[in-house]
């Protein structure tokens, strides 16, 4: 039995970090509010006493419930009748655990960004807790959120692609190209190993492309061998890494991360090939996926055809044409957790095709980091998973 | 002085139209939604009592905010305390005008779906309603709304493009391809006209084009000359049409607007030539802006490059590389209004850089409906504008 | 019975035209030696001793088979015992007439460059001269030499498409938006009505959107509306053409020809709309047609795919993948001609799938020019065609 | 002093190797055709008599100049007055070498194709006895041969680029994605060690991705880390390749190498980053190079630019937007060539700007072969180079 039966309306939202100046924080806070499905009331956006107030009110909370203390946050939330149902952590990587804890314990519900955490002794605990916690945890990697990656996914389980054997993912950037500007927070937390942890763009983005490359082909990994540099001078943690995979069955692939790609936007990119098709997509161009039956035509699948499957009918609100981009994915993910927090309310099953990322997926996604980087120390031995 | 002086907080919002079923009244709520500048309170949803009340339930109304008819809902919202600052329109064609009317002349603010009206008899009654109301009047030209639209925009007008001569503007659908079904309620409206008024695609995307062709050039118009068709059997609106333009100053252009274009989504595009270089823009692609100097290599302009104007550069949410589409340049609109009503509240100016569609823009659009059938009824002879 | 019956080998070519600094002659001469079926033995390459005499040399020929005048090299070729067997004429268009006369009256092939001539009353004559003739006659309109261009030809005519409702097709380049240099001769004699006939971009350019439209849908045309401009000060033929198109069984189009579009290299691109499936075909990426079924996935075709028809796969010479290009196009043109005039040596019949545009063709782009012209001239008067 | 001193005219050429059914005989032979600067006239195009004979008629030798052995070719043709003064080997790579000393003994130049040979101890000994001889040993790396790419050097070493910090080159294919049909003679020899040596994939295309990327970029390799597999049930060489690779002065790249990546047809793609921008070049749009500065626009380079380096206008036949090919590519390479035999006629210097690739060239590509097998075997440890 849900400690929240009985609720109705949209789910209270409480929030901690993403105050003034932060950029995920906003982005969480657009993808709440797209649908309808959330009202957010409650928010410890800073550490900063009055940061997190100015944030606060910013965000429209009311002063009662504008926190600068994630704990005593959780602590009030979760006795007030009408407290928060579900928070959102948007903090840097290191306080996504203990953030985390303190609202699992109260029994609500955890919508976190990745990576799960910066090491994964840390992910180990958040998972237990998560195991532990009667809430839900849902991790917003984004990029499974495009109706277009879901049809993939689809299609390779149907075996529309015949058995996989190759699997082809990067994601480049070139924001820390050149060392940043010092009041660059965004770029401060993620290149500081105390606060990013292990990885760097291995942790930042490679994670989005691994959970990617595992959503969309279900592939079993095996191993990895794993070369990461630091190419601006002083930077301790990678900012650019090359990664070669097994997976079980024989598949293999390879993955690149940068965030010194010089002229790289936001360029996540997959392309799986089975014995049967061959696959595309890219992030930058969401709204298409190519397939490629070996020996036929290139075909390219947008959102909303006669064809699809109802894995990506399902979360296309527009007709055909009308591109729907970064925060509707994200939206999407907030969609499926408040379809699940909704069945949460009376112990009802998940609605049938609800999908998103869970904390074992977090939990691999740093075992992966650590994996690459513990690959690289040793000169890019193959690791096992 | 006006009489939302004092407010503060989300602009409280009405709809009239938008019930269960239809599409725009959708998308007007998310683009409210997303940036929460307005919180939606009222609603006539639909004229029958059942899907009124059943779609203002839906819409999260309370129930003494739910209304069946638009006249009742003015009348009422206006003498309430906390009653709609603004409300969004989106009936078919034919009701803007009646509608309009009704909270124009109590002071409210009104967000209109385009086209403004069927006719352009009604259209210049609605611009005398809303020239003689102090409050304002948004038309949703959503097109305008996309950043590289109004990159498009400022570059033209900084002399980047050297004086225009060609403007080629086209949108293309194919969803009325056809004979619809008869619920495709979408369909029967827009190929009605009683509904729709004396223009169907024409009216319903062709004033898209013209007014993103009129957006990005500056041009004035002077004579068109059109031959509209009706390739399905029994419609009587024009479903294709093609469209030949003279601007003051020597310019010429041409105009395509189609719903039976098989294979096409929403292929709203647009190229402009001047004497030094070239631009081209397509919505399903909207993040890019193509700009090619006579002689040079073609260029793409993406949101957040460090060389965008202001025009683009106020209206992007997320870092260069996260595709923002079609719900988030509607937002983007619903953003200036929002500016619009709050500067309104005190009497202040327009904050600078505020843009959008007017009820002029509107009447004009009208004005090119009406140009466009009376030429291909004379077999496509100049009109002037 | 043929005059060159009982000849082997590559077939002796002579050309007229296209000495040094010429553009067209060079690209005869690749497309000739490029499948190895013509050896180039004789040439008139300009009417200046000089020049003449040092294109020849330039050019490989023997002394003996270098002219500076057209009909001396037809009197004596036509006597030698291993004189030429076809002529190709690469002038301005105000000599095509007389040159092709010369030869086509002693029963030497015409393999001519396009527009067939500059005016109608010329191309009249020719077509006269040509069925006079025994010999053949070949219009170079090169774009119909693209694999994936038969492809679609052959697909409309299979009624994939449907019904054809809709022609768009366009040719745009920017070479001619400034007053060109003196010096280039390419640019003076197309400027200059004397040489290039009634039309300028529309014959030059236009002729070859009109036939690529043609040769595609098979529509046959009935009457046009046209607006004509020359926007470089102090031109005298149209530099820009707007035209709106009927064709017998209701189809409509529309045709865009332009030498002013800033940035627009050689942008011949062609899009066709049907009841059931739409195409678009672009001349700067040939290897790539893309048909959409309506309501369905856009799918691009390639050369060497195995569900192609013999129409495309009969002119690919390397695997998919390999791109050919321009050269490769007018050499298929030139291999098409080939088959035909040894098949012509003996009287056979042509082999089955060999096609090229034919005098008959070139008439019907002269008139298409004329017709552009009057109508421009009335205003944009409908004209029948 | 070259023995083929005072020749002049098209250089006469014989090719061994190239019968009825080869493909890449007739792409050198198109090759050499293009630009006019080659006759062919002797041949020894198959070890079978019979073929041989066959496929010399068909390619218009004559008969005196058809031969069945390369051994009697080489030293007939270095005997004739009017002998060759080069030829194109054409041959499975086991041949290379015994089929090149004959010729290059002989001082007859050697134009062959790639890899240089099939093991790096042959590959070592061809390039002795290209040393050895006076003669100019050519190898047909293709791809370096676009205009494109060409532009993309000369780029990189003006400093456009900045540092190179990062390369990415891939090569995938699908035509060996199942077993092949068993009188498919590409697909056989491509399989079988014994003819095309060490390597499979990784030899037939991987030497042209890794030729490509020290083409474009001019670094140094140092070591390289590669899986290599044989997804196609009883195939002894690879058919897929995954190479991590370390250049002096810290630059880092993948490269990717497959025959299996069903709907890939001939993709081959090179993305360098350096630290003020990145570019971009694919084959199958090989008249397209994207340049991004860090922060700015990506602009797309093409052939006839008036910005463009001599290092690819040089080599461009027609104004920009009339597309070159595979062929054309190939012809380039051709045309190198022929500039460098007519300057060795005489003893002069190789004319500037005139670039091919060298015997040394082909030793790298094998020792690249090698060092991937060698790797691969060693379970991907790093194998310096």
């Amino acid at each position: 039995m849900s400690r929240f039966e009985g609720r109705s309306g949209p789910i209270r939202l409480g929030m901690v970090g993403g105050g003034q100046g932060a950029l995920i924080g906003s982005v969480h806070r657009v993808a709440a509010r797209l649908d309808g499905d959330y009202a957010l009331v409650a928010g410890a956006l800073s550490a900063s006493p009055e940061r997190a107030q100015a944030s606060g009110v910013d965000a429209g909370l009311a002063a009662d419930r504008i926190y600068d203390d994630f704990t005593a946050m959780a602590q009030r939330e979760a006795r007030l009748k009408d407290g928060i149902e579900a928070v959102a952590i948007v903090t840097p990587n290191h306080l996504h655990l203990p953030v985390a804890r303190e609202f699992l314990k109260r029994g609500i519900h955890v919508i976190c960004d990745k990576p799960l955490t910066g090491t994964l002794a840390d992910a180990k605990k958040l998972q237990a807790a998560a195991e532990k916690s009667e809430a839900l945890f849902v991790l917003t990697h984004t990029y499974s959120g495009y109706p277009m990656v879901r049809e993939a996914q689809a299609r390779v389980a149907s075996g529309e692609l015949g058995d996989i054997r190759l699997v082809q993912v990067e994601y480049a950037q070139d924001w820390l190209a050149e060392a940043p500007a010092p009041d660059n927070k965004q770029a401060a937390w993620r290149t500081d190993p105390a606060r990013s942890g292990v990885g760097g763009a291995i942790a930042d983005i490679g994670t989005h492309a691994w959970h990617l490359a595992r959503f969309i082909t279900g592939l079993q990994p095996e191993a990895l061998a794993a070369d990461l540099q630091s190419f601006v001078p002083g930077r301790t943690l990678d900012d650019n890494a090359h990664v070669m995979m097994r997976f079980a069955g024989g598949a293999r692939g390879m993955l690149w991360s940068s965030q010194v790609a010089a002229g790289q936007e936001n360029a996540l990119r997959i392309r799986v090939y089975g014995t049967r098709a061959g696959l595309e997509w890219e992030q930058e161009h969401p709204n298409q996926l190519s397939i490629t039956p070996l020996g036929g035509a290139r075909c390219v699948i947008t959102p909303g055809l006669a064809g699809n499957t109802d894995a990506s009918a399902r979360l296309v609100r527009v007709p055909a044409g009308h591109p729907e981009g970064y925060f509707e994915a994200f939206a999407n993910l907030y969609r499926e957790a408040a379809s699940a927090i909704r069945a949460h309310r009376t112990g009802a099953a998940l609605p049938e095709g609800v999908v998103f990322p869970s904390v074992a997926d977090g939990v691999e996604g740093v075992a992966f980091v650590e994996a690459c980087v513990r690959s690289s120390a040793r000169d890019a031995k193959w690791v096992t998973l």
